[in-house]
């Protein structure tokens, strides 16, 4: 049964200007009492890695390709729109900080100390060649079996 | 509860073709019936925007620069793939008018008189320095609690 | 009344990576025993064209082009981020073949064993000028309000 206490956002882009919104409506619903669970895939994990990852073995060639490309990390986000290689992410953070709106590190500050729940991939993480290493503590990882379970008891399930 | 007369869009993105769908199904389920509200955050603004806003004064520097480089209403929308530069933005709309398919202008005033509830999100109107002024008439403005408020109450929510 | 075996999804995006991910969400629901609707529009609809469509006549001009330059079927979708002009795909199904990850193919071939019912949305192909001999077959041709109605019934409806 739906239970209006619960929802559940699939984290698939890696945008800045996306994963914010995210997270923004994840801890708006846990401000108001929801229980929150975020499911991190594709470009989503890129928000979770860690600036400075710890060398990590066992990567075939490709998947440490696209793990060389892939940005570190919320510092490392570029917009969906207007990005202008990284100028159009910049100028938004610094419009963020002079409106006192929250950065997306500290969003995600907020959304581990509200109990969201935050699930990554790891089908995505096999294809992209992340390990557990590389991202921050804290997640659980699943498959979509586990996403389709917290979303059989939600009654808001978004994809962004 | 849900309810089966209650929907929601999160309308984030500025694409011409996902404002498009965005306004599509609002209006079918409108004409079904249904209550419908539409969330308007970040470049789904755009698709709000006067065509020939007024001078707004209190903008700060960066603020003013997205403002500028953002499209000004529903005729300055690029398609999200094969824009070439506004130019297949023009096709799909010269198309659309081949079809008989409404245009996103028709779309939006049909949207306003079925009573769709289109609501502008502040914190992204302050993030891109966008002013009510600048808007079209008519929008709730509000915050996330506003939009999850209506969300709980709805049995469709769609992030477009 | 919302049911907990019934989920939608619509498949907005042509983007491999994308479509890739609603077709696995769709495949693990149905293995769950969840009904499911995949309702495709827009540039959704070319993961369902024919790699080698029937020559069509009644085409206007523009509709023609859009048929030209629009990927025809999975083999030829490109990637949301990092496609470098088809580098980036070709990268990806590399590296899910090595994962023992399914490819698009196999998921849409699993999609139609499990019953997953699947909708083109009639006004789409009308402005993209694809004709249903040009896309697989086993589809239901439908309007808005055919998705409306099955979303009605369903207690997940994701837009990708």
């Amino acid at each position: 049964m739906a239970d209006t206490t619960r929802k559940t956002i699939i984290v698939f882009s890696g945008d800045l200007d996306k994963v914010l919104a995210a997270f923004v409506i994840a801890n708006g619903a846990a401000a108001m009492g929801d229980d929150v669970t975020m499911f991190f895939t594709f470009w989503g994990l890129n928000a979770l890695r860690k600036p400075t990852g710890p060398r990590v073995n066992g990567k075939s060639f490709l998947q440490g390709m696209f793990g060389r490309m892939m940005p570190r990390g919320p510092q490392k986000l570029g917009l969906s729109k207007m990005n202008f290689g990284g100028m159009g992410a910049k100028m938004m953070k610094l419009v963020m900080r002079q409106q006192n709106v929250s950065s997306l590190d500290e969003l995600i500050e907020t959304a581990r100390e509200q109990g969201i729940k935050m699930m990554a991939c790891t089908m995505s993480m096999d294809v992209m060649g992340l390990k557990p290493e590389e991202l921050i503590d804290g997640l659980e990882y699943v498959g979509v079996a586990s996403y389709l379970g917290e979303a059989d008891e939600a009654n808001v399930n978004l994809f962004v």
